[in-house]
Order: C-alpha cells, then structure tokens, then sequence
C-alpha cells in the first residue's frame, strides 16, 4: 500500500459555501494562507459560479488576489461555466476543477445539466484554458449514489471517465457528495478506475453524512488512490443535496494516516492548530474529532490514588 | 471476507455507565427489551459492580430481573471480581465479561490491579462458574494503547490472551477503551490472534474518539474479525480514560456492513426506531449519524424548479 498520500484541502470552498453566515474575505484569506503553513499540497480556494447561486462565494476573485501564495501549494478553484474558467484564469489559479453530476437529477437540480450536456461543454471550456499554465481536473459528483435517483451504476462513471480522458483530462475526482458510498462500492469503483487508467491522478472527495468518511477513505487507499479530498473540522456539504452533512475531516484524515505511518506532508500540530480557529470563524461547533479528543499519543497523568499507593 | 457479523450491543453497560445522570431502572429495561427485539444476538445489560464505583449500575440485579428474555438474545454481564461474578451468577446471566487492563496504569487507576494480578484473579473467577451454563469471555482493556502509559506493544497481548485461554476461556474482546487504535494496528493484531488462536471467538470493542471507529470496525473484519461490540447512538466511554467519547454507534456500523452487502442480522429499521428514543431516554443529542441522515438509501424529491422544466 502507499506510503505517502496527498490532501487536498476543500474547506475554503466546499465548506464554507453552505455557511449559513457569509464568512467576511479577510477571513476566508486569513484561513487559506494559515493552511498553506501546514503541508497541504492543495487548497480548492474558491468557486467561480454565479454569486446569486452561491452567495457565500461571490468575493472569489477577492479571495484569489488577497492570499499569500506558498510556493508548495497548488491554488485550486471550482468552475461550473466558460464564465468560471475566464474569471479563473484571471485570477491565476493553479488548477481548474470542472464539476459535474454523475446522475441526471443531481445534475439538473445543481448546475442544470444532464452528464452529458455537461460532458458536451467541457471542449469548449478546455479550449479556453489552452496554452496557460493550469492543470485541469474534473469531479464527478454523485458518483457512489445521487439522493434524488438513488443508485449510480458504476459503468455510468466508466464511461464518463472515458469521455473525460478523451477531452485530455488528467485528473478526476470521484465525489461521494452526500455520503452515500460504503467501502465495499469505494474498494471496487477505486480499483476498476486505477486499472484501467493507471497514469490518471484519481481523487477520492467522500462526506462524512453517515460516519463512513474515513472507512470510506482507508478502503480508497487500499484500493491505490493516494489523493484525498477532505475539509477542515469536517465543515461542508452540498446546497443543493438535502440531507448531506460535513466532508471528511482533514486533520481526523492526516491523523488515521500519520497513525498508520502513511506519509501524508501535513504538518498535524500545525493543522490542529488552524482547526482550533474555525469555530469562531463560523460561529458554530464543527464536527472534527482529533481536535476536541487530541491525538492518540496524548497522555494523561495517573490519577492521584494510583500514584499515592 | 465474511458475510456475515455478529453485533454485541454494549449501550446499556458501556453507555449508560457514564452518563451524568442515572437512568431509572424501568428505562434500563424498556431499552434493553426494544433492543431484544432488533436481532442484536448479545446485549450487555448491565455490571455487577461495586455501586460506589459505577452508581449509574447499581440496579444491575433489578435490570436483570426485569428484563424479558428473548431466547435468540445472549445477555451479558460484565464482572470484575468474585463478589461480581457471584451476583451475575444469582441473576442468571448468559455470559459473565471478566474485565482485566493490557497497561499497568489503566489496570490500576480502573480496577487497582496490574494485569498480572487480575489474571492471577481469573482462576478463582472461573472455578466459581463450573458447571453452570455460562459463557464466560474476557475483555482486554486498552490492548491498542493507554492513555497513562502510551503504546501497548502487541506482544503484551499475545502474552495475555495465552494466559486468558490457558485458564480455558473461549471468549476474548479486544478493547480500544480510549479510542487510540489505527486501522493498520487493528488488521495486525485481530490477524496475529486469529492466527494463533482460530478457534477462538475474538470481539473487537472500539470507540470512536478519534473518529476512526468504523474506519477500525472495517479493518478487524479484513483481518477476519466478526464480533464487533457497539453502543446504540454511539453512546459510552470508559469513566476513569480522561478525554474518551462515545463507543462506536451500533446503528451506524450495521448500516455500513450491510450496505456492504455484509449481514448483520440486525433489522436496521427497527434498530434505528430505538435509537431515536435514547436522546429522551439520556436527556442528550447523541453522536450516531445515520439516524440523522438517513439511510444511504433515502431518497428526496427533485426540487421544484427541475420538475418543472
């Protein structure tokens, strides 16, 4: 198995885009640069959409222009549209992620398009990302199950991997937008991915909806995947998917890695640290677990009856 | 791997024992009858315990004599000395739990004994239960890390459980008390035991402190574990493991092995009605998941505006 993995963090823009409260730029700047400090090797930074669809997003060129950027750190932002891919371009992103629905009813309530309306604009999209610097990756939303059709059949993604490949994409993440996949179905889509296109850099992005967020990720992992989708404090989730809670957590991810000695680059401490500031950021708890227990090698004294005997 | 897992049901014992208020007897009871009746094959219903160390259980005979039996349902009860075992006995429990520590600190600060001496205890523990038709099982606490004394080396427990089983017993739970194991320690212990031992019934009791439950839940089952002790809503902890939270949710680990295709043979439905009555019950939200979300087969209704295109 892999000795090394990358984390991706999300929690700039799949996090925070379902706040209930816009989270002022000053701090959506402040927490992507604190994350750049902590290893990450990418940060998805913002969403070049609508700002009527996506309100909480609508200071993405702000945000771009405003952060400090680590020369370690790939700056990823989301894009729905050709409109997206300009402004993002224009914003010196290091990395377009493309996103669309593997399902048909997620696709139309989200970004209203079936895959394969989606699959037919991407040319165009490409074509205007032609001779920059920029990598291009695609998500696959809905791609372990869509709360409105129910179940995806994995050679649906099968061929939408194939269709993307032949654009010349080079990266794809297969999202578990709202946390529906277990890891049996992770283990076997994962594998069937990876075998047949070994030089493509495959993402795992899961939610944590109903608790198999890292099971979900050990089984990708088993299966070769190396790169992760996760967010910080397990913030997240999908406004258009009713039902969908927070995204893996980041720090409880690096921390089941580290413990299994998978190098993962992330600097915990480091992490935990950034992670401590979130409540207040957002103004609410957030579901992460390391933060609030420690990490396992924490230690506490004996108590004072045992040591007194 | 094994399709099919046996789930032990641990809420009323684990959990219950470190809520903050006592639950009356007439709920013990009504809780564990419900859970009787959701195709759990153990339930742990209660300690004989000294009520001056566990108050929370000092109805254990009452809960025993109140509860009705259901002939497919193993009732557990976990014992920590003589006077334990002698009570358990007179309430004519299915299983006794012996209950010993792998770490000299978790030994002394929970049952004042190192684990050598709660071994040299088991013996007199064992004779007391000859000839009555009991199942007797032990648990090893913190057999994957101690919050006082650090790192249980793997080799302590193969030592451990080669004493447990020299002494005759069939039955050996490995516990994460405080929720330090990492899935890769997991698969390498459950398969060294296995291994050695493939004749022995081999539980694996995790908590998820640090959100790795199920994460570890998947890995034991790899290894070849299956016997997996839960707490209905993810309730429980261990009342002298500073900083440890709820064991891992039974309703949560059955969904994920049986969208696995793994059976269970719980009735997750009705597993998942009893969970919703425990925050009443405890008078606290509790951290199971999918009885939130939903099972991953939950389906919503297109928005509006796509139906209507």
């Amino acid at each position: 198995m892999n000795p090394r993995v990358i984390i991706q963090e999300v929690a700039p823009r799949d996090g925070l885009q379902i706040e209930e409260r816009f989270v002022p730029t000053a701090d959506k700047i402040a927490l992507i640069d604190a994350l750049s400090q902590t290893g990450v090797a990418k940060i998805e930074a913002t969403s070049f959409t609508s700002p009527r669809a996506i309100p909480n997003l609508a200071d993405a060129g702000e945000v771009m222009a405003g952060i400090t950027r680590h020369p370690d750190v790939d700056y990823v932002a989301l894009v729905p549209n050709e409109r997206g891919v300009e402004r993002a371009l224009a914003a010196n992103a290091d990395e377009l992620n493309l996103v669309m629905s593997a399902s048909d009813g997620h696709g139309l309530a989200n970004l209203r398009m079936t895959p394969w309306q989606s699959l037919d604009r991407f040319p165009a999209m490409i074509e205007q990302a032609r001779g920059r610097d920029v990598f291009i990756n695609a998500s696959i939303s809905t791609a372990f199950g869509c709360p409105f059709d129910g179940e995806v059949p994995a050679s649906r993604i099968i061929e939408i991997v194939e269709r993307l490949t032949s654009l010349g994409i080079r990266g794809v993440s297969l999202c578990d937008t709202t946390g529906m996949a277990n890891p049996r179905q992770v283990r076997t889509l994962c594998e069937e991915v990876l075998e047949r296109w070994p030089e493509l850099a495959v993402t795992l992005h899961v939610h944590n909806t109903r608790g198999m967020g890292l099971a979900n990720a050990l089984s990708a992992w088993q299966a070769g995947v190396t790169r992760f989708d996760a967010a910080l404090g397990g913030l997240g989730g999908c406004p258009f998917a009713p039902g969908a809670s927070g995204n893996v957590c980041t720090e409880d991810l690096v921390h089941m890695f580290e413990e299994m000695g998978v190098d993962t680059g992330v600097d915990l401490d480091a992490l935990l640290a950034v992670s401590q500031t979130l409540p207040e950021r957002v103004g609410h708890d957030v579901p992460g677990q390391v933060v609030k227990a420690g990490r396992a090698n924490r230690r506490y004294p004996l108590p004072a009856s045992v040591r007194a005997r």
